[in-house]
């Protein structure tokens, strides 16, 4: 059984869909910011930094989201989810998980530190128009990169995918302005029954936690 | 043969050195951000946001260096500097790759950004100290999970070694703390001879070109 710790809708979301869509047991923990669990000593054992999402695999605990989806999809896939590696496919893979994680959430993730996640003395609210400014030039190389197929690879879902879409929903609820090729991509992609069916599981628990 | 699109002492390093590191037939192609070679039609061509490093391998064009670790890795290594799939093992490198990409070297760059890399207009000296704090508030978990092996992995020397061990000489560079167990792990990698023979054979071209 694995243990995943997080929120219905952050990074963790990118864990709880692909859990869903390899159909293995596990299971949601809550973590309420709001009541300061990522800050409690519990948490703090699995993860210094505090951040999720956070993975309990038997004994392994694991951090950082692509992290955590490359080894699920490597360990229980079987093949699913990632192309074949060595070849020009995994390699084009791989820049999309880098380009997502490195320049595209990097810039998301800017304006949320400096909005509410680094300590009050550190925020800049002059770091706000330039978050944007940054997302808006990598979603602009993201929009001339992505294909018109259903997935990033053509017809396989990959990791991939879960990070650029999960990321897209991040922008969208941060109210910014995603390219028109992207976007379409988005609404394709948000279909999948997995990941509608886990974002109900996952608020139920913790609607019922507060 | 491979050709790498890159300066001698930027993110190109860490391709550079894998290249060596693999012993397969490669060529280096010194990019003089001074002349603005990173702008030109031909290098935008290959990578619109005329970032390094870049590899072209026959007909492949990649770009983002964690994408061409693995790529290389995995196409000529034979399993040598990747551990293997699935494994526990295997998700603690990929959590290092990450947290190093993700977190260390978000500061770092931070850094480069806000003092040359953005538009002059974009620019803010204020980040300049919260990159700082960044910085070091990621040195510090680092620094709780670097072992006193050899290599992270311990005996095999990895991907993630490349990304930590380049990533802490870049800090070095811009005058940056690094805790001790950070600070001896850096000393032992950067005696590999592949890393000090491809500096050499690098900054050679460099400077040739110049």
């Amino acid at each position: 059984m694995i243990t995943l710790h997080g929120t219905p809708r952050s990074r963790a979301l990118r864990v709880s869909w692909l859990l869903e869509e390899l159909n293995v047991e596990w299971r949601f923990r809550f973590i309420n910011f709001a009541k300061g669990d990522n800050r409690s000593k519990d948490f703090l054992a699995l993860n210094p930094s505090g951040k999720m999402p956070v993975i309990e695999d038997g004994d392994l605990v694991l951090t950082e989201s692509a992290a955590i989806l490359r080894y699920l999809a490597e360990k229980y896939g079987k093949g699913q989810f990632l192309p074949e590696p060595g070849t020009a496919q995994s390699a084009k893979h791989e820049e999309w998980v880098s380009f997502v994680i490195c320049e595209l959430e990097q810039a998301l993730w800017s304006m949320g530190k400096h909005r509410f996640a680094l300590p009050e003395e550190q925020r800049l609210t002059t770091m706000l128009p330039v978050a944007t400014f940054e997302f808006d030039r990598a979603a602009k190389i993201a929009e001339s990169w992505v294909p018109e197929s259903d997935y990033l690879l053509g017809e396989q879902f990959t990791v991939a995918d879960v990070l650029l879409t999960q990321t897209l929903m991040w922008a969208t609820a941060f109210k910014q302005t995603i390219p028109v090729k992207l976007g379409a991509y988005l609404a394709r992609v948000q279909t999948r029954p997995a990941l509608v069916a886990v974002l109900e599981k996952t608020e139920a628990i913790a609607k019922a936690a507060q």
